[in-house]
């Protein structure tokens, strides 16, 4: 028909089930295991329950999640599990094609509640709590977050006062603004929960610690002194109990302050192996970057599913017909279409293994002792997490909109995809903050010192530092050298498609905006207060652009260390234009930041433009293949439009 | 506090009141009287409803709403109205400031089955059925869009077939893929519709025409022949029974035949006041215009909403402290805040104008006979419809992350507004389909040739023409023509905030977009079948660009005009920059296009975005002002957070 179909004819096709492989990686087994669900009609993603029926359905799903065991592979091998975290993390990613409230329901229980028990508490935690939280005997919430106070964790207003007469902690809301909020498993469900709250012994604050504090009794009643709401209804996540909690003088036993990071003796004298009190909490906080890890999965989980029902969807909807014809032309023949979702797609394969080097990262850091590794890997965490979600975000919307009015029924998947995935970009860390944080720990090489928000304090020390930023290079790191080393001299001169030079555009934005904001930065040298502030606030948007093209490039590089690692030559090609495609529509998207600072001419970023649009033509043909490889099961897309 | 503080305080002040009189123009009377709605708990938006009771809920506003009989005010004098069109769009912008259900569900009944009625029907009609409709003893639907065609609507598949044996059309659905969908009112509560179906008499076609069919019994129930089914959940707009219509050999009189543009009379002859069949399919839809006028004005009502509890919460709201002190910065005075939230309202401001521009050319070209303007304003209602629907999808999406978790909740409204207005960049015409006809209107002259989608038409039509684009001066020509004739010969030397020179440069990209897109399909001169679709598809992104960035003009143009009719000097100077704002961040959207075309220089395109963030500065003392000035009742804003 069109000479797109005919390109579709030329096109040397690959297999899709090497591609498959290729996405699938080191933990094809995990991914395997749990698409195997979607054989279970009780997995299947459903619409239009009452909140309570829905619950019920989680709930469900849950008991017989835990009661098969295999959750048990992210714990230690003490409690019959297999210390396997980037296995866990496979699967829970691989879970967020199935229905999402499950997912955040099963993140909060095991994600969170069981891995704060687990890294914060020290061995008799783990004896006593441990098995009961993986089985769902016990099932627990995270009670970080307070009304008042949600990214800035430091000042949450929650007291845990040591009281040496009973040797107990005394746990306490001072007002309505302490309450904790939002707190999943909390409205229902929840026996106990981890509550963050700032330690105070013999008169001494300490910071923010964490505490295991009963709030339910075995009937499901509150206990004495805590009193729990229901947040109530929600964008999505429906089938989530997120809650308040507040405690009035709620007495726990001195066992349990989650003691690996500090301890608290009978007498109330507190010691902690590490002395900085601000880096003690940072640590804390740090043990727990596997949330984040695995929000920034789950968002590419389901940026894969609305990408393949839109893509399936653009392929067989046609409408209006080719000129002089009866043939009505398929919607993504239209270039318009393609613009929608072919450098969508390919972005959500280049940050599907940046998000698997990511997983790698975790395990091969996690427990261990490399402080620079780790603080590195939080980093990276908080990167990926905020601008993954952001992607969620905006292509869900798309793919929303390309799919016209079925898109807008729930009998087509759509609308729980958006609704479920939009506080992704909000919960497990505010994305502007996560930048934020980012930036400042790009902007060192002292990382130790950052990680919170002085302001002055970073203003302070960016201008006593002689701010050289080096751009530190991901896996594939001689790979990549070479690539761009062997751009020509005259960038003019290299091919738009060059990975190489790509490499080096990505790399080049990235050096130029951090050493831009460090310059600017120590300009405001010595100031403080609100003077300080001022200075910080001058170059937010600044640092937060520089963190973004951080991760661009971040992301870029593990594309091109994963496609080096496939030995398929059709495969290889076929990827190796899907990296094009995500390169420079990234390129092209910050073309004004190029030509402003001379780095494309006006006729490259030209180029630019019509090299995307000929790269979605060549593309479109296999755009079908490219959703397929995700290997997102029928059952759990749950789109009447496909059948 | 914050030299943020210190600004707000040397502000001139300007009255709120004066500018909320600005922003209510003609119709205040219509804006204050659906305010005063609020009083009456019905209208409060709600959420957390099942399906049914919200349904049931929504009916009730309705029956309310056509009791006390202020709906009449669009409908002509003889069935109690004034004919008043602007007062009852004005009327509907309003109301959608309450739930967005009852506002779709209103307009269904009035603006789309009880407008295709009054401007597609005739006396008998208006005699038989308007009264019925104005008090909901009718409630009807509007039965256009099929499972198998939304945009292509002259590719509708059900027929209607003039039988002469008894004088009667015979409606009929041929399959599945022709059956009515998503039809508003048709699941629950329609008892008729207003069917839209290729109409055959005689053996002869004479494509798409619009009958009433009776649907539904006087007890509810489907009448012989008629399949009604339900589409179940949605995204938003739950308490709207959106349905499917099927119809077996449905026989309706032959007055049920729509006939203002054509007639058959009772042997089966056919005659039309307009000979074209094209043109009369263009000229039926065409009075159907005020549909989307509604959807972009209550776009902007929603956004309004929206914008008006993220600001009000983020002047509120504090989360990290100033350094050194135990201060708390309002999120508001962040930098990257002030980004996220301050262009937007900017925006909306001056969309808000190009709307009131907009409703005054509804109300003086409609009923008239001037086609060139008729046209003139179907273009523009669907340019303005495309591009404010797409600002109230990401402007609400932005508001619910910036209230972070509360944003969530539904407590606190933002979820309901991004669920409801989502399917608006959809109904009432797809915004790329709808852009699209923009860009050929814009492209040629001769206007009646145009408006569908033949591809081989327009590569033909344009290739003939000498192609030469005139940017057509939207109100307040002279004044516009004087600002930019003052702006200094050299761009380079004028002041980025000189409104002639921002003016310019937004002419200057709209012209050069359109002559490039006449250029380039020029030369696909002679194509024809797929060539003809390749060549068309080659230049689609260009249109789009094209035809949005007409829109951009246009609105620009609207709020310049209206500045100049605003007295008070202080309110003057505040709309001054907030059109600087609004104009100079469009520019820094573009800046890749200003650069690639030289129209700006690398420095000056960096100063656009320094004076951005100079002016976001500058506003933000004002923002909570600039909010209350669309008076949105708090009882319809509905939001916790606020209290
Ligand atoms: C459905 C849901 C489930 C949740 N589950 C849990 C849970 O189980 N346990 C738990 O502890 N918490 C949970 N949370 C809370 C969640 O982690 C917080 O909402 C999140 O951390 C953001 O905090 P906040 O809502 O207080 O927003 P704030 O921190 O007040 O931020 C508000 C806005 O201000 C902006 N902002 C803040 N600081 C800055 C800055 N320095 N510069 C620029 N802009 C800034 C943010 O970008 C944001 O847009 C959940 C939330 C939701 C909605
Ligand atoms: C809640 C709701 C209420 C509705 N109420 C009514 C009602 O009361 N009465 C009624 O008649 N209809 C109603 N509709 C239908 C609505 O008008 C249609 O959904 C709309 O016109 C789009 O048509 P479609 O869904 O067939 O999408 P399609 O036209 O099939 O479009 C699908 C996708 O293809 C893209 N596309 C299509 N053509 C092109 C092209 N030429 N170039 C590039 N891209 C293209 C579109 O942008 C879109 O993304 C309603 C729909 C909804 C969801």
């Amino acid at each position: 028909m069109s000479t797109t179909d005919a390109r579709r004819q030329d096109a040397v096709r690959p297999d899709t089930e090497v591609i498959r492989s290729v996405l699938d990686g080191r933990w094809a087994e995990s991914r395997r295991a749990i698409r195997a669900l979607a054989d279970d009609p009780l997995f299947h993603p459903v619409s239009g329950l009452s909140v309570e029926a829905y619950r019920d359905r989680v709930w469900h799903q849950m008991t017989t999640l835990a009661a098969d065991g295999r959750i048990r592979v992210g714990f230690p091998a003490a409690h019959g599990g297999a210390d396997d975290v980037g296995s866990w993390i496979t699967m829970f990613e691989t879970l967020a094609h199935a229905d999402l409230s499950l997912l955040v329901k099963a993140g909060v229980q095991w994600g969170l509640f069981g891995s704060a028990v687990l890294h914060l508490g020290t061995r008799h935690h783990h004896e006593r709590y441990l098995d009961d939280i993986i089985t769902l005997r016990l099932p627990g919430c995270f009670a970080m977050t307070e009304t008042g106070h949600g990214s800035d964790v430091q000042a949450l207003r929650t007291t845990a006062v040591h009281d040496p007469a009973t040797d107990e902690f005394v746990v306490h809301t001072p007002d309505a603004d302490a309450r904790k909020d939002y707190i999943g498993n909390a409205a229902r469900d929840g026996r106990s929960a981890v509550v963050f709250a700032q330690l105070t012994t013999a008169d001494e604050e300490h910071g923010v610690h964490a505490f295991l504090v009963p709030i339910r009794a075995d009937d499901g009643s509150p206990l004495a002194g805590v009193t729990i709401g229901d947040c109530g209804d929600k964008a999505g996540l429906r089938g989530v109990d997120n809650g308040r909690l507040g405690f009035d003088r709620v007495r726990v036993a001195r066992e349990n302050l989650l003691d690996r990071y500090a301890q608290v003796a009978a007498d109330g004298s507190y010691t902690s192996p590490i002395a900085n009190p601000n880096r003690r909490f940072f640590t804390m906080l740090g043990t727990l970057v596997q949330g984040r890890v695995s929000v920034a999965g789950a968002s590419g989980s389901a940026t894969k599913s609305a990408l393949t029902i839109a893509v399936r969807y653009a392929e067989r909807r046609r409408q209006f017909t080719v000129p002089g014809t009866d043939d009505e032309v398929a919607v993504l023949d239209y270039r318009a279409h393609q613009r929608r979702l072919l450098p969508a797609l390919a972005t959500t394969y280049a940050m599907h293994f940046a998000q698997s080097q990511l997983v790698e990262e975790l395990r091969s850091v996690l427990g261990g002792d490399d402080t620079h590794a780790q603080r590195e890997l939080e980093s990276r965490a908080a990167g990926l997490k905020a601008v993954a979600t952001a992607h969620a975000t905006t292509t869900i919307q798309e793919c929303r909109e390309a799919c016209g009015g079925a898109g807008y029924l729930s009998e087509n998947r759509l609308p729980q995809l958006k609704a479920d995935t939009d506080v992704f970009t909000t919960f497990e860390g505010d994305n502007t903050v996560l930048l934020q944080l980012v930036a400042k720990e790009l902007l060192t090489g002292y990382r130790e010192q950052f990680g919170n928000l002085d302001f002055s304090g970073t203003v302070r020390f960016v201008s006593e530092q002689v701010v050289e930023t080096v751009v530190e290079r991901t896996a594939g790191r001689s790979l990549i050298q070479r690539l761009v080393d062997a751009v020509p001299g005259r960038d003019e001169d290299a091919d738009l498609r060059d990975r190489g030079y790509q490499l080096k555009l990505f790399e080049s934005r990235e050096k130029h905006l951090l050493d831009g904001a460090a310059r600017r930065l120590r300009r405001a040298s010595g100031a403080t207060g609100t003077a300080a502030f001022d200075a910080f606030n001058e170059v937010q948007d600044h640092l937060l652009t520089a963190a973004r093209a951080h991760v661009d490039r971040v992301v870029l590089e593990a594309f091109v260390a994963a496609i080096d690692t496939c030995a398929d030559t059709a495969a290889t090609a076929l990827l190796d234009r899907v990296c094009d495609l995500y390169a420079l529509s990234t390129i092209e998207a910050h073309r004004g930041w190029y030509l402003e600072h001379d780095r494309l001419s006006p006729a490259r970023s030209k180029a630019v433009t019509a090299t995307v649009n000929e790269l979605c033509a060549e593309l479109r043909p296999h755009a079908r293949q490219l959703v397929d490889a995700f290997a997102v099961p029928d059952a759990f897309l749950g789109a009447a439009i496909l059948d």
